[in-house]
């Protein structure tokens, strides 16, 4: 038993529970010692379901306490950055949830201060482990297309989140696209070199009056020359919306939607099938599980996590120009962010 | 021009304008120089839609015209045998559509006829000709599914036809099924050597006060080992139904029915696309005009045809054995009608 | 804690070990107290593995335990009939793997034993609870496509088990094509009134030294009059193969195969996926996990189970009318049985 | 027979033989009366395929030939304009290939002398004919997917066309794209405002030697405000592809390749299905047809063609557009062009 990872959740909310479960279900080289949330009976709550011993509301107690080896940072996205550097100042590995900041001096900071302690950093793209694009950045990799040259992504949610919580995204090019901006850069093997957008408001109109838009198409050049397309709306009638392709020389991968069931019925009318599944929670329940499993075998074998603070810092950037792009009407080259 | 295959249609019904029509406008070997039918005006009619110059109402007249080379009978069944065994005698070559007769001394008789005569006798088993049955049949002779264990047949009508055409059809095992039974015997190179019949009336209480049936499941056991499954109906609410499977011991090759495009449609609801082509005019449109190409072909380079009197024989066959095992309760040999 | 259903599971193997893990991780309800295996370690080891407290190699003695509720047999067939008694006496609810004896006498005897002890007994029918064959039976159930006329199911295995399993298994009728039997009767709401069945080796001769088969297509007829087909095989080179097809008056409802990713490969070659999920545990792993969570509603709401002994009863009476169909050559009903 | 439309073909190439065949063989309400092409033969070497009485090497006698009511200009780009003019000062119809023109002064001038003349003219954008693309642009403009907020067109070659083409084929974006300029208006009725070029060179070098590239993505946006990208490779490994998607408020219509079967084949290696139809002249043959039943109908009718000329000059506008976009790495109106 002492053997296992002693992992502290930090954040009982949603993606906090899922982890929790997993952590609890899946991962037997781990163990959830306990959970912390500001919140008044998140936290214990949360403990409760699982069986897991202690439950706090002083985050910072927890992240320092000498009885965890790892720290699962689920909280709001403007405390990431500081839990980080109060783990990494512990000594603590760190699982955190995308984006590190919203802000790229922030994120650098809190990349040098884990740099500095020699920690384990992954970061929560969770796409990266669903099984279909695991398998077509396999494909890509092993050369199996040829050279790549052109990726689109699609990603529609089934319905805008409520407007407070678009607030304190930070916009759709780093609340949802972050995501895009991420599995863009991990299926072609190359970073972002410049992003052009045509978007605005076509779901609803208070997410303009909030600053924000809420449809955006995006042109992408990446460096090593290849060109990519992402396709983002806040909601799409028929559900959640989560594909994309791979174009290369030798030929091209693509992926649909996952669904509830296979069947496929016949009637005078037409033939049809259920709609997909219906949102990230079901579409990526397995993602979810395999990405914290990577994370403990990363610790535990001391081996590179899959998702560095490195890619955090790509995503966020590629989020900042697609918004400078968006308000100047132009292109934007990434570098203007170095 | 005067080396091209003279062919006279007889019978201006349906399937003969179909015919017609190929042979004018995709056969450039062939030339379409009369039509008979014994209806009034059914041959003038169709002889001047596509410029052909003679037209008459007297069919044996015109079969025994030294002027052309070739009859295609498209009349009614119970003049087939009658027509193949005067084309024979007049020494021209015959495509004759399915059946040459429901009864087996008539369809032997013509058969020997043909024999006697040393023409070409084709039969009009068009699903031979159908991309995907051709692809299925080839995958199969290749060796590309090893040998070939089960095979699946379903075929089902959108509709099923007047009931005067049901009276005088033969029943749904000789007009129906004939073509499954053929399909059966294409697909896996070998014989039926057994039938046992599943059916009933589900469609229409009328079918079964003519005496017929209008929906059965077949088991079929083939010569060489293999077995098999016919599934007919005369109505499927969504369709024309048109699809089968064909398992080996290396792997399966399966076809799915042909659509008038490839669009799909998401909405609210569903995921759907519209219906299949809707009935054989249009799902076979491409082998009726194949089965006429490869017609002349076999003329005019004095090769064996594609589909020959044997193959119509075992048809019936299968077809007589059905019905029996229908009206008997148990499973019936072929062998029983040699 | 101690209003948990508390679950004694009976033998440690491949099965076991599946329920074992589900009841701890997915069953809040439940808790799983205690193992038994008459292999030595056998349940210690499933024990240590899931942090379960007892373990024994009495499977008895731990059946009438009075700390336990219920009971999940997963022990060899020949088996099952005692420990159901034995269970039932104790007042004990019961899951019981498929089937409950090869024999109809302790079937029924088992049967009745539950019957006068007024315990839940639930057969462990999974493929009842995957999300395309529930699917299925609901749109047939809901009427969405009219009266059901003919059922076509296709199963067929990766390969063959050992011959040290095959030997015990009851044969291909009784073991494998158990599932089918069900779901059969499953998806159309009727007892299977007559079996004729077409079969052979075609896999592996030692399959026939064993005195069983390997290959079979069974033609069906229901008490309400449908039709249906099962097409077994113990081996298809491309893996699991797990379809079914309902066929009614007002439409059609299908469920293709399960696979590990929606990826589309485009190469010279050709247009490609990955093979289905190899094997049961992948394709059926939810529905393992929804008969459990359904055997521990039912017991704790006092609900009648989803899958009773009648079924098992049922499906049985049909692999040995299926046996006697392929021995003599004939049609059976399944009256001969009652 | 003289109420027939009497049509003039120019230019005996590859697309000249698809039109002829087409009047001969599915238009009959037109006749086929003489065609005309400058290069020794040609136009004779057709006439006789399909029995037309008149060839001639001089395409201006015979556009002005009073014998005749409509043109069908099917020679080299640079020749169209001119010819346009001939034929509308000589009062005769017009079907053209295109585009009109390279070089918009001319096109302007050629639709102004139409229009001068009162002649219908229509451009031969084929695709606007296909099934599927017809079947989209229904369900967008009956509103079945609300309102259109996306496209993504896909449009593949399978190989490039020789060098001694591309040099004269006025590039990419008026050659290749010029029809995906026209679908993306076709699909979302509304005109296109403003493009970004992403491309280079990616399958020959020879192409980029020439002063043209092979591979480009484009980012539109419409003038109601939607957005789209249109993806052009002159090479895909697996063939011809053609592929679009339309989102909406409502929903969402895409269409798939087209194949030239429906069977799927499962190995032991993966489930595959043959490559889509390979190239144009097989995967447009339906809507070669139908384009050219569309225009004898417009005139014969005196109703609107399907495709004007302004349709022309905006798809036109668009490739330059496109080029200047190309060249200059910066996003350009198309108002830019007026």
């Amino acid at each position: 038993m002492t053997n296992k990872l002693r992992i502290a959740l930090i954040g009982a909310g949603r993606i906090g529970q899922v982890h929790a479960r997993t952590i609890v279900q899946r991962v037997p080289s781990a163990q959830l010692v306990a959970i912390a949330d500001p919140m008044p009976n998140a936290a214990a709550s949360l403990a409760a379901r699982f069986g897991v011993a202690t439950a706090t509301t002083d985050c910072i107690a927890l992240i320092t306490d000498p009885v965890i080896d790892a720290v699962m940072i689920c909280t709001p996205t403007d405390t990431h950055a500081a839990y980080i550097k109060a783990a990494a100042a512990a000594k603590k590995h760190i699982f955190c949830e995308k984006p590190i900041a919203l802000d790229l001096g922030e994120t650098d900071s809190a990349i040098a201060a884990v740099a500095a302690a020699g920690v384990t950093l992954q970061i929560g793209f969770n796409r990266r482990f669903d099984p279909n694009f695991v398998r077509m950045q396999q494909a890509v990799a092993q050369g199996v297309i040829g050279t790549p040259k052109i990726v689109h992504i699609v990603s529609r949610d089934p319905a805008p989140p409520p407007m407070s919580y678009i607030r304190v995204s930070g916009g759709i090019f780093l609340d949802m696209s972050i995501h895009d901006w991420d599995i863009a850069r991990f299926l072609m093997g190359s970073d972002i070199q410049e992003v052009y957008v045509q978007g605005g408001i076509t779901v609803d109109s208070a997410i303009g009056a909030a600053g924000d838009i809420d449809t955006h198409v995006t042109l992408l050049r990446f460096e090593n020359g290849a060109i990519g397309t992402i396709d983002n709306c806040r909601q799409a009638a028929y559900g959640y919306d989560q594909r994309a392709e791979v174009f290369g020389s030798a030929g091209s991968i693509e992926t649909s939607n996952n669904y509830p069931n296979n069947t496929t019925l016949s009637t005078a009318t037409n033939i049809s099938r259920d709609l997909p599944l219906n949102f990230f929670m079901e579409r990526y329940a397995e993602a979810y599980a395999a990405e914290i499993e990577s994370f403990v075998l990363a610790v535990t074998t001391k081996s590179p996590p899959a998702v560095t603070g490195y890619d955090a810092r790509k995503a966020l950037i590629a989020g900042l120009a697609a918004r400078r792009s968006y308000d100047e009407r132009r292109p934007v080259r990434l570098a203007e962010f170095v």
